[in-house]
């Protein structure tokens, strides 16, 4: 493993842990913190469904998910992290109410790292939001 | 990197061209030979969503997708390949007609490697199958 693999992994995990205290709690300030100015994201559906542009669309994105998720999506499990020099993928699964119904869905993120932050990342989605 | 990485590396990637060679052309054998006889997946929806057991059922999975997405599904591009010890993940964009309808997608792949097979895999989905 290069450095720059290991400074890939380390930052992505920090960004993982604020992501997932973000939608834990919906508070998502220290993971915004996390961002380039220039980030871009793709999510697989609805609203924000597609690439997405900048960390202003990334924080309404986020603010949009907790109001959906109201009181917070619990980190069920984590499956599998991958990595190369530039990418880290977090396979997951997450549990809470979405809208009020139970939700639950197994998940990819896909974070890719410069230097100290996140410029990207692409959301996958491995269930239907009802069961694993 | 290990050398358990570099063949789990090798594996998967043969395993990758063995398994788009299907997509497009409906022929499986190949992708099939290289599958453990205790190879599991992860669908996200429809008739196989959810985890599935066995080779057979992975045989019937295949066939089930190849009549889905006749003639073919094409590789439209492949994004970011991530790795570790003993995981590989694939993020592409595919395309084709799904039941004579225009299918586009983006895609996550997980494959499990164990030795010179794939004991696993898990699909994610990162659009609607009606553009990226």
């Amino acid at each position: 493993m290069t450095q720059n693999s290991e400074n890939t992994l380390k930052v992505a995990n920090q960004a993982f842990t604020y992501f997932t205290h973000g939608l834990a709690t919906g508070e998502w300030q220290a993971f915004l913190d996390m961002l380039t100015e220039d980030f871009t994201f793709w999510f697989p559906m609805g609203k924000f469904h597609g690439l997405n542009t900048g960390k202003e669309r990334a924080r309404e994105f986020f603010q949009y998910v907790s109001a959906s998720f109201n009181p917070g999506l619990k980190l069920a499990s984590l499956d599998r992290i991958t990595s190369n020099e530039t990418t880290v993928v977090f396979e997951f699964r997450d549990e809470g109410f979405l809208l009020g119904q139970p939700y639950k869905n197994r998940v990819a993120v896909s974070f890719d790292v410069r230097d100290d932050k996140i410029c990207g990342y692409r959301e996958y989605f491995g269930s239907d939001g009802k069961s694993y």
